[in-house]
């Protein structure tokens, strides 16, 4: 059970997103117009020549463009009553904008954060009335990476990554389950499910998916796509608009990404696909209520992108091979950036020699190793790219 | 002429420096720690697995390899009066550690920086006594990262790093002057020279050769390495323990890098080699004094990484053009990742397609185009890599 404290702290926290994303508008033209700032800085003389090469143009185009990422983005925290109480979330409203309260900046489990820019100092905004809650800088650069989540999951543009990952990770469940009429009594698990594509895709082929998520800025987008979309290529956003560094061209920087690729209500009928909020940790721990308990209760369990979101990475393991049933499959497909590095939490940070030797330590049969080249929520049309060595494997529980 | 303010900045600026480089130990010694203090913060059965694997008995290791890297670091920082007047030193020292300075985190002209990965948030470390001023974590991390420019500039292992960029930049000099005996005579300067070993190359080749560099973090150990070196792999260098994410093995991390792989002092009698320090759009400004005056003396400028140090780029582009003789070569390599893209500085971030615009707008007709796929400062042993898409080009000076 949850106390009343942990339940108030979590309607703030989710509050504090809903705020992100509608605050990504101001906040997102406050930063374009700053380059604005910057032209009148310079000589004109020089002003003269971005001119004439469309740099100034540009400007306006971003404007227009972060208006239609904001229609999509502002959808998502529509009707936040869906998820919270109207009176607890008047409460934690109430608090946010409080005197005390300011520009915060707290470390929070972040899935979506991966290839972020170096540049990472926040922008001064100041389109907020004093007193009124803002954003921190981090994020609202989790808004800006939920875009390009959208790209990733659900898009045409995201194939490629969704290939490299979820295409081998879903072959190694169809290897040991081939059985096609026994799919429906197979449970799959993927903790750190994102906007949820791969758990989508595994429901699809027939078996039971659930998915598992902590983070609110993933959590609002995947119940967007999952229940609110109603046609294909419903939307376009404009991820690539916010930095202008490492850009070929205009075009590519402006261009626009449809979305969704595939209609998420388009399941077969009967097909069993769940989502569940919260810690995996804490969601997949020992209960004393057998009813809860899911120790043993799941066939396979799917991390892709995920172990190295753990503070203690010993713990996580040990869920993982608990939650199984004896022969279950853990298959793993990711890096090892561990979150919490340099974060006031707890962070061990582990090898992948030695993430292999502590699943052997408690139970695991590791087979079928591979390292997958891939990008995450990457710009393939970006002078810099960000290449994961991701570690792929298939595990088999043994023990225990 | 420098203002009697400007220099005493610059003192102090520098100062800032040298102290960066002297903490480093502490402050690297200090994150190790926090490791060791989370490690008795999880279950006891969780250490003892971890303890297992050998993950425990690497922080030793680490700490042992910090030491390591402090005495070269050190020794990079032994003699500042070589640089500074020791009396306006101890001015600068006094004012430091004065009652009013603390953490500072300024953003500087910073090339060394460029494939930092996402976690910035700083480590708390209190080794030093209140009052002592302590340097910010973004200097710390240019201190770490001038461990991976020796990669890049001074090891075997940086070679294919040098061979992506540096060979086709004095190739195309080559082919513009393919006449040895006229070398000398031929002004080559190397703005944003780094570590300098372009700029070595190029005076090893019987060119003039002049390297330009603003920060402090690459003049003092370019310095060092120039003049202090006395024996080809004199150091060993740990550049890779201070993260340990996205490691394949402890063997990766822990990885010893010797430099430097060519003896510095061996130039060829009569090689004209030398380095410019400060801001290379306040150095080769016109000036007033015609022996001053830079106009129209350099034969070659090559650029590589820097042009995106830019605050106005324009006035990069005008700058080199003028500092050119008529037909004289611009010849670039390098991304787009604007320094100042989120910093409180002008930042005018254009893209590729508009820096060439721009170049031909001012009197440039480039040829020789093509896109060169190269790391920075990486390591290849990393589960995360970063791929630049480096543009590249030669560029001749037709107008003006």
């Amino acid at each position: 059970m949850q106390s009343e404290d942990d339940r108030h702290d979590e309607v703030v926290h989710f509050l504090k997103v809903v705020h992100a994303f509608r605050q990504y508008e101001a906040y997102a033209i406050s930063a374009n117009t700053r380059r604005r700032r910057d032209f009148f800085k310079i000589p004109p003389e020089d002003g003269a020549l971005l001119e004439k090469v469309g740099w100034k143009s540009r400007l306006d185009k971003v404007d227009d463009l972060i208006h239609e990422n904001a229609k999509v983005l502002n959808q998502l925290v529509a009707n936040p009553t869906i998820f919270m109480d109207e009176n607890e979330l008047a409460v934690a409203e109430k608090e946010l904008n409080g005197p005390s309260h300011g520009h915060s900046n707290n470390h929070h489990h972040d899935h979506g954060n991966r290839s972020n820019h170096r540049h990472s100092t926040s922008h001064s905004h100041s389109h907020n009335a004093p007193g009124r809650y803002q954003a921190s800088s981090s994020d609202m650069e989790k808004v800006r990476s939920t875009l390009k989540q959208f790209v990733r999951d659900w898009s045409a543009e995201g194939r490629a990554e969704r290939d490299a990952c979820y295409k081998p990770m879903i072959d190694a469940l169809l290897r040991r389950f081939p059985d096609e009429e026994n799919r429906p009594q197979r449970r799959v698990l993927i903790p750190g499910a994102g906007l949820a594509r791969l758990g989508w895709e595994i429901a699809y082929l027939g078996f039971e998916s659930r998915c598992n998520e902590f983070s609110h800025f993933m959590l609002l987008p995947s119940y967007y796509v999952l229940n609110e979309i109603k046609s294909l290529n419903q939307h376009t956003i404009y991820p690539f608009i916010h930095s202008f560094s490492n850009a070929t061209d205009s075009e590519s920087l402006l261009r626009g990404i449809r979305f969704p690729d595939v209609l998420p209500s388009s399941l077969p009928p009967g097909s069993n696909f769940s989502m569940v909020a919260g810690d995996f940790e804490d969601i997949f721990a020992p209960k004393s209520d057998p009813e809860e308990d899911e120790t043993g209760q799941w066939d396979a369990v799917l991390t892709c992108f995920f172990i190295d979101t753990a503070k203690n990475i010993v713990n996580y393991l040990r869920t993982i091979h608990r939650i199984l049933a004896p022969g279950g499959v853990w298959v793993n497909c990711g890096p090892l950036l561990w979150h919490f590095e340099n974060s006031d939490e707890v962070s061990i940070e582990v090898s992948l020699e030695e993430v292999k030797s502590l699943a052997t330590e408690i139970g695991f049969v590791i087979s079928d190793e591979t390292t997958i080249e891939t990008s995450y929520v990457g710009d393939d049309r970006s002078m810099l790219g960000y290449v994961y060595r991701a570690a792929f494997w298939t595990a088999t529980k043994v023990e225990g």
